[in-house]
């Protein structure tokens, strides 16, 4: 018999069993190193995230190869029918932790102490990127299996161990278990925090990326072709550092991308999109943006408010991520560079892809009789996108509703970029990232969780399951 | 008594004591170290040079401490009435051996060897920047008083130390001798050198250098002021990276640079640098300069011929040094750098100085917006022009006709930069620099320079000395 309106039941036993049960399969997961580029620790990390889904009920536990670290892989059946189903995507690896001597505490060691001004906090490698978030995911089912009796909720759990080299596997484990996955409600990610307001998240998509390698040397057009030259021969021979700074300037001026036709195939937002944007500028603190997180004095055309927020979040960009040639050291050589690069990124989102940004980027330099840029593809993702009226969206938009924290927000889409489109794009899935909980300092040393959020991201965890089950139920599944 | 047409004769003494004594004397300085940003040798090679010049007659053979190494100093007086006088500049120190292993003989041993497709050369450090001449002229010098009995010339001897450090000592040299200094007919630099095709060549002048950083960073205009930022927010916050690229736009469009007045203050050419030019453009090889120096398919606005040359000598230029800011890696670090600069040369002629070309710099991009690019001066050397009518230019340029070899010609102005101005500019003397002699390799593993040459190149020292006091006598001095 299935129970309703369990979750505080559940917060209760989170609450009961944190210290003395939960935190300590935390602390045990981030004490066992797991360095994918090095591969240290990673086959006994795996050995214990297989132990950790068997210890939850999960059955069919094994690895997957793929590409360098193995793919966890678990299954948790729910003990219902028509229940619903998510894949929960998590990883067990973690950036190196050096340098040791910044740390104020081993990295490993799962030190629990006051940390700055953040109280008490558990400081080590893996805590909040992404080891923690986890076990406790898996502690919450595990208190709500011991509360209610039964799993209500089907899970796949699929715990990659190479995300810091950047996921490789899951392209090949995707393909291979479409299928399976395409049947799910949807991905769900243990990962947005509350921010630093206490604010909490909920993600339900990411731009895109193209990424490319600029480059410009002489040529047909003139210039040095081998060498660099004497810069005195700059008064009768072209410049690539001219050409291409010449060339960019065509594409931006000041604030205005002037690729014709960029902003051409956007189409108007969804009426849920459209909701959640307002409802993302309406918390939508712009000092503290400015002041705290872009160390800038105004945005672009001097926006404000809700412009602001549409534009980070609904368009396209353009922006040089890098920029060299000839001599950038600190005395005064002189020289033509005969070779000069640029690294440029352009954000997708949708319907945007890579190719088509390609495309009008190629078009446009090539009609401003710049055809002699070398183009190079260094990166192409796709953005991703999933439907908020889609239940695993709607569950994650409740659980932040009944958070229990004020000026809870989603991203419609979040500007930066993932792999979700591989469960959005290729399996027809939602993805969708939600959690309660304070950390940071993720690829730094001091990494840190507060102890207080570990035991708040269980129940987030656990409401969102609660919220699913819940939907699910009222949609009839 | 005076001798007349005593060239030949001083021809045939240097032939005949060329081997047996003019050429140890060389290789015994070069086999003396004297690198000056070590200090290693500077001492002893100092002392070395002090004996040659009083090994030729110089009095007052002294050190003069001013920077780092001792300036050498020593006159040599003329033994008759009315002679010409001049100030023979020579330097001393070299340029650091490293790397030894790309050396095929040791750097200090003055070997000679057949090398390359040079024929008989000397291999050392030193042997054409530039002991070797330093030490040809002083030959040249020994042969005129051993041929003629007399000295027809007075000669200044001014040997520096630390040329490879940026000639520092030279400015307060000039300054306490200016009085000396302006007095004299020139100063000369045994310096020129043929050409890969053998023409011999005289200089006249050089442009100046006005060197510049421009930096660009967030400010009241937008864009992040203390660091990089995820480049997801090119959506919304401006970049300096793009505004460096668009400032930099406004100041050069392809081949033109569109600074408002930047050749207003341009002047005619005398008669005497017009016919300098066009002699140069009578024997300019393009298809050798595009091929083989400049590894260019063309000259900037598809100049050709004598209209190349012009633009080479005698306009300003605006050359972009080195560009950087951002991720330069091989990777694809999304950034919006927060900081991006560039180092910018700008080549002055005569009449222009470098705070007028800063001055339009400045106001050009004031005029254009841009008046948050900061800009640092990081080096300002005026030009330096002779008038090729002056005496000691005239003796250069008969040398030159007279050196046996064809299609010798001119640089009224080199397009490079020097430390010429001190005499020309700040002392009202001519400065001219001549030589016969082929090597290379300055600055670099196996310099080198053919012993011909440097046979040659003492027989050129004598003829511009015979020239000078031929001149000196049909003017009445």
């Amino acid at each position: 018999m299935e129970k309703a309106d369990w979750l505080e039941e559940v917060y209760s036993h989170i609450n009961a069993a944190f210290e003395s049960e939960h935190l300590p399969k935390i602390l045990d997961l981030v004490r066992q190193p797991s360095v994918a580029g090095t591969g240290e620790g990673i086959d006994e990390c795996a050995e214990k995230v297989m132990e950790l889904l068997r210890s939850v009920g999960c059955v069919d536990v094994h690895l997957e190869q793929y590409v360098k670290s193995p793919v966890v892989v678990g299954r948790l059946n729910a003990d219902v029918e028509n229940a619903p189903g998510i894949l929960m995507y998590g990883m067990y690896d973690v950036q190196p932790p050096e340098p040791y001597d910044e740390w104020i505490v081993p990295p490993y060691e799962g030190a629990r102490i006051d940390f700055e001004n953040y109280g008490e906090c558990i400081v080590a490698r893996g805590i909040m990127n992404s080891k923690g978030p986890l076990v406790c995911f898996l502690n919450a089912v595990d208190s709500i299996r011991k509360t209610l009796g039964y799993m209500p909720v089907n899970v796949l759990f699929v715990v990659e161990g190479e995300e810091e080299l950047g996921s490789e596997s899951m392209i090949p484990f995707v393909e291979a278990h479409k299928e399976e996955i395409a049947k799910l409600d949807g991905v769900f990610l243990n990962g947005a925090r509350q921010d630093e307001q206490g604010r909490p998240a909920v993600l339900l998509g990411n731009k895109g990326t193209l990424y490319l390698d600029l480059e410009v040397t002489g040529g047909e057009w003139g210039g040095p072709q081998k060498i660099d030259l004497h810069s005195m021969n700059a008064a009768w021979v072209g410049s690539p550092a001219w050409r291409l700074v010449n060339a960019l300037s065509t594409m931006r001026q000041g604030d205005d991308i002037l690729i014709e036709g960029f902003y051409d195939d956007l189409k108007p937002l969804s009426e849920a999109d459209e909701q959640l944007t307002r409802r993302f500028a309406s918390v939508f603190d712009e000092e503290m943006f400015l002041n705290e997180r872009l160390y800038a004095s105004r945005f672009l055309h001097d926006m404000h408010g809700e412009e602001a927020v549409r534009k980070l979040m609904w368009t396209p960009t353009l922006n040089i991520d890098g920029i060299w040639g000839g001599y950038t050291g600190p005395a005064t050589k002189t020289v033509i560079p005969y070779k000069v690069q640029a690294k440029v990124d352009v954000r997708l989102v949708p319907p945007l892809t890579a190719d088509m940004m390609l495309e009008k980027i190629k078009k446009h330099l090539n009609k401003h009789g710049y055809d002699d840029v070398k183009i190079t593809v260094r990166q192409s993702s796709p953005w991703s996108k999933s439907d908020p009226e889609a239940l695993a969206c709607r569950a994650a938009l409740m659980a932040l509703d009944n958070s229990g924290y004020d000026q809870g927000y989603a991203w419609p889409i979040f500007p930066g970029t993932g792999p979700a489109y591989l469960f959005t794009q290729r399996c027809g899935v939602p993805f969708v990232s939600y959690g309660l909980g304070q950390g940071g300092r993720i690829h730094a040393p001091n990494e840190y969780h507060t102890v207080k959020g570990l035991r708040e991201n269980e129940m987030s965890c656990a409401a969102y399951l609660y919220y699913l089950t819940k939907l699910a139920h009222e949609a009839g599944q």
